[in-house]
């Protein structure tokens, strides 16, 4: 097939996502949005939500605007240019996400008048808004990537060095759409970030004062912070979550294409020499034909594409399913379904392309090692098993024993994930070496467009149970919503597992990706600036034999990194609940009618406080991201900074999933003593559960998704800036 | 100098310490008991540790004879009875400190009636019986293998390889001190994790049902489980520190030994070809001369052995102060006297050696690391510094903000102690290699007499505190032990600092000598029945190529060890205190007469509860760090078992910082609370603060410290059975 059919068959599938994306909207829009009472808190919700994630946009257009510069001065305008789509389409995707979420919570509630069945229909197709978009727009934008610089994606340009060809156009093809990828990164840290701490903040702020000190239940509208509480759920949930996968999964395509690019590269690439011979085993060799490349390069795109219509067509199926019960069946068979037809497309493609079917398999062992990630995930947090309920019951002996037992559990959590993640890497090496590893994290992420629109459902119903809750509405609404969400907390628990192992492979792909072109590009062929920049820096010099110290410093100091950006976020979230408390506090105080129903609380107040808050603590931690492979790679060269780059994966990962299980299983240990376990509500080991659970609100929903994208955002940092670095430390 | 004199003076100086230990011993036990009561409750708390550390010592003796029947089987005996000495030496030095500590305790309180300089006398002689058996046994053991097995430790017996001269019985000899420190390990996690948890568990059911349920103060005798706290004290924070560092000591010298050995084995080691320059800088050479083996082998010994004559002199200093006032001072003074005899005496040692300049700033080096770490330490865990004053103040917000800053700042603290490892290992091998690292290992630990001895007599103040209250003596006296407590603090944060700085450059050193070990050493030489055993696995084989993906997957499996390790020992610590917790509140509702003064409370049956925990979550998390090396090694090889071990010890210094930092942040939160600050005592801020102190008990005392050891159990252990792994992974 011509490059120009292989290119447009992406194109269209991103225009059709889109579109559908569009007519979801459109659907939900539609919707009756209830009444004047419901619009009023809608209203509320949306135009914080908007505030917010203004304001937060404005402080990253400024640091894209810089970054995209030194870019610009330091490579070329085309790597700046890539930067700058990649980081606005990320933006979007927040945006568009947010935006139907908040159209679709108060049609959700008012839709869970007439029937569960309306409601789900109304909350999944906002989830599909964003789902779709996401996967659309993260594909359409790599496809203009390509198109408008395509001169650099020709295998020419051949430049004479020492003793080899080098064929520079990819090289500085492969620096663009690294660069692409840096900018959808840099923004999904700064909304899971910002996102994560307005979430927690508002969370922890409204049940401490409201659940603890006055005892008013949860989403009750006399408690000054729950508005900006359902702001959260939109902005960290919803917005965060949608640049996160978004990420992810642009992460996962492009260390594959750059990983293909430096194959073509040729001979000159000595971190390649010694995987020729697994290479070749996905149909691949270093002295590749050339009129095959087109095939290899666009593959990534197209299997990822079918993944899209897959996702599309289980989506179709479940909001169109006429089921009226069962419908937690209906959501697992339509992942199952997404992912079935995915595998089915993977197929078609691999054997259409010049690839070896190997391909597929490593499609396949991705998909596999994320639904088993994805278990050990639901496993680990869901009340239905074993470890949550036996934390629920040592909640009996008091907060402390609780927390300590949450720890626990998380820190146990690890061992199986690790040991999929450790074998999937294993069996994906043997298939295809490095780059299999990078086929293999994109066979996670290949159906994201289900995966996100399942995870967005979830706030959505959340936020409609507020809704119905604050609008009074009758009871039964409210079980509905509940019902709505607690099916989406099973299939959610898959997505974080997704979330996590995606985020390993593909930081291992991009790391892979960083060693091959540390260990092979001379500065001279992406930085035509060189004599202006060499003044600056020195990107050569010293003694290979004294490395090693280098390298092992290096993982100590990289696996150092991810447990200093934790605590700045923790201590971000618990300052902004304290500031907020203090506020909340003061307004029980200074309205008494507040209590009585007679005075409407300040919400607008708490929202900006928290807003400020979250933007406030965002900064610093997204600029730890930034400068510190930077600062590592200038001062200690490039093979240190590749160990710095794995000690902060391993430490990560770790952690990760510690905090995720922790939080979660505590949350949901929490919810068992509600639903009548150990005394119920009101007794001893629900105030223990609640402890608990306010302690690992935080590291679940800020620290364990801002972790995933740290390490991928620190890796392909270092992709992109690896020709800057000296190859030895500058002072030996 | 010949190798007698050269052998003789660390044996004199171990003898010395030994006498000096029974002296103080014998001082302590001279000084009266105190009234009846006094010694009743002595009684019990002595009683109670011994039995413990009784039962204790059964399961590991069968564990020992069982391993050691393995290493003589597959080895040789001389390895075995290497093995069996290093462990009842370890077990002798817990027993011996643990004897002392629970002389002193009571008659440090009787003391205390008189003057708190008496008190400080009893006490900190209490202490130093235990520093200087430490330092005197672990010295005497190692000369004693020396001695015994000098013929294996000659350089002779080549044996003709392939195309080198391998120098058999240096890598015999390595084998032997590797198995001596073995075993110390092997007691030492034993120790540390059968007495943490016994130590968390009481202490922390004892707080929850006295102070949090029944409002009666810490220590109170109406409290059951208040004897089996104080038992706690001894087992945990006495007899497991000990063992601890004695382990540490030996596993930082032995570490330089062998690589010594490794240098005389020649020019067959792969490993050492690429260090030879860096080498050269410490005096040595591939091709040294053989008429200096005996000073550069026994150099360590010598060095360490001045290390414990400056302690000697230091303690003495202490001991006969005259001062009445500022005992914080005379302590710090001592601590910084023996810092700076240490490098006096090593000064002398290197200069009358062969060996280069370069070696006494190697230990210069450990010196001043181990006093930054231990200064980072006390910033972020005293109530002098900022740290925990904010963290204080947070509790105002609720137990789950207390509990999450806490969490917070120890992720935080991680930043400084790491970057010093980094900056340390850099420049330590700049200055002589891994040998160079191994040697500022060593010097880190060199004044081990004087650290040991502080930080015992912290513990003995402790008991000494809660034997006054029981005893109802004088509120002064209390408040002198007190007192005593608190100075013990501040030098107790430098011993901690000391203890994960050494563990983390004793685990390098040893990690370093695996490596060189597992490149070069023909398994025949060290595996005499290698024809058996060959049959049941098999020490080669595999492809090289694709070893990259298994140290990748080694990393990631090893970074995770150190959080399942950690989740057996905090859940062995809740369950424990849950079971207890129930027992306690039995006791208090059948026996109502214990609230009103007039019955005693069972105390031995929360003994005996409290051991019956300790004992029988103590096997599992040792088994596994015996284990897993060994599995991994077996079926995955030796190059990923490198790596395995690299990913424990990057997850474990990060954990066990954090841990470590976090307990005693949030413990000396509430004691700086108790002072006076945010409301005092009774205040909500108290109550949240004592949440977050439970919860931190088990990360400082009994996580922390463990998992210090399992680096160093896991590393010995590669180094021990190296031989019996294959190169490459079995199944290639």
């Amino acid at each position: 097939m011509s490059e120009y059919v292989l290119i447009a068959i992406p194109a269209v599938i991103s225009v059709l996502a889109l579109l559908s994306a569009f007519l979801f909207n459109r659907s939900v829009v539609l919707q009756a949005q209830g009444n004047d009472r419901m619009k009023e808190i809608q209203g509320y919700i949306r135009s914080g939500a908007f505030t917010f994630m203004i304001s937060e946009a404005k402080v990253m257009l400024i640091t894209m605007a810089v970054i995209g510069g030194i870019l610009w001065i330091l490579f070329y305008w085309q790597v700046a240019v890539a930067f700058w789509i990649g980081s606005l389409l990320s933006l979007a995707a927040g945006f568009i996400g947010m935006s139907a979420a908040t159209h679709a919570n108060a049609r959700t509630s008012n839709a869970a008048q007439k029937s569960f069945k309306d409601a789900l229909n109304v909350a999944f197709s906002g989830g599909s808004v964003m789902g779709l978009s996401v996967a659309g727009l993260a594909l359409i934008g790599l496809v203009l990537v390509i198109v408008l610089f395509r001169k650099w994606f020709l295998p020419a340009g051949l430049a004479i060095e020492t003793d080899n060809l080098l064929n520079v156009n990819l090289i500085r093809g492969a620096l663009i759409v690294s660069a692409y990828s840096m900018g959808a990164s840099l923004v999904a840290l700064f909304d899971r970030v910002g996102g994560g701490i307005y979430t927690k903040a508002a969370d922890m702020a409204a049940d401490m004062v409201g659940k603890v000190e006055m005892h008013i239940p949860e989403d009750d509208p006399r408690n000054p912070a729950t508005i900006a509480d359902n702001v959260g759920d939109n902005v960290g949930d919803v917005g965060g979550l949608g640049a996160d996968l978004l990420e992810s999964f642009v992460g996962a395509i492009i260390s594959v294409m750059v990983m293909v690019m430096y194959i073509y590269v040729g001979r000159a690439n000595p971190g390649i020499a010694g995987e020729n011979g697994l290479i070749a085993k996905l149909g691949l060799a270093a002295g590749l034909a050339p009129e095959s490349y087109w095939w290899v390069l666009l593959a990534p795109l197209l299997i990822v594409g079918g993944g899209i219509v897959a996702s599309l067509l289980a989506i179709l199926y479940i909001r169109f399913s006429r089921r009226q019960e069962g419908m937690q069946a209906v959501l697992m068979n339509g992942t199952r379904l997404a992912a079935l037809l995915t595998a089915g497309t993977t197929f078609l493609v691999v054997w259409l392309s010049p690839l070896s079917l190997n391909v597929f398999w490593q499609v396949i062992l991705g998909l596999a090692a994320g639904i088993g990630i994805g278990f050990f995930s639901e496993y680990f947090t869901s009340s239905s098993f074993r470890p949550t309920k036996e934390l629920a019951k040592m909640n009996q002996s008091g907060p402390a024993v609780g927390v300590t037992e949450g720890m626990a559990l998380g820190m146990m959590s690890t061992f199986m994930p690790v040991i999929l993640i450790a074998a999937a890497s294993i069996i994906s090496y043997q298939l295809g070496g490095l780059l299999g590893v990078a086929f293999t994290a994109m066979g996670m992420l290949s159906f994201v467009a289900m995966t996100v629109a399942v995870d967005t459902y979830g706030p959505i119903a959340d936020n409609a149970g507020g809704i119905s809750s604050m609008a009074e509405l009758p009871p039964e609404v409210r079980e509905r919503t509940d019902k709505l969400d607690s099916i989406g907390n099973t299939t959610a628990a898959i997505g974080k597992g997704f979330a996590i192992g995606s985020a390993a492979f593909a930081a291992l792909g991009l790391i892979a990706a960083y060693m091959w072109s540390a260990a092979s590009i001379p500065a001279e062929v992406v930085l035509p600036q060189l004599p202006i920049v060499g003044q600056i820096i020195s990107p050569t010099g010293g003694d290979p034999i004294q490395v090693g110290a280098f390298v092992i410093a290096g993982l100590m100091l990289g696996a150092m990194v991810p447990y200093v950006f934790s605590a700045l976020l923790i201590r971000g979230v618990s300052r902004t609940a304290d500031i907020l408390v203090q506020e909340v506090r003061r307004q029980f105080k200074e309205m008494p009618g507040i209590m009585k129903g007679e005075e409407t609380p300040d919400y607008n107040r708490c929202i900006s406080i928290t807003a400020h808050g979250g933007l406030n603590k965002m900064f610093i931690p997204a600029m730890i991201a930034v400068a510190t492979p930077i600062v590592f790679g200038l001062v200690f060269g490039r093979y240190a900074l590749g160990g710095f780059l794995i000690g902060a994966l391993l430490s990560a990962i770790q952690l990760a999933i510690y905090c995720a299980n922790s939080g979660g299983a505590m949350d949901n240990a929490k919810k068992f003593i509600e639903e009548g376990a150990f005394g119920g509500k009101n007794s001893d080991a629900h105030a223990a559960a609640v402890t608990g659970d306010t302690v690992g609100d935080p590291l679940k929903d800020t620290v364990g998704p801002s972790l995933d994208i740290l390490i991928k955002l620190m890796s392909v940092i270092a992709l992109v800036f690896a020709s800057l670095f000296p190859l030895y430390p500058v002072f030996l």
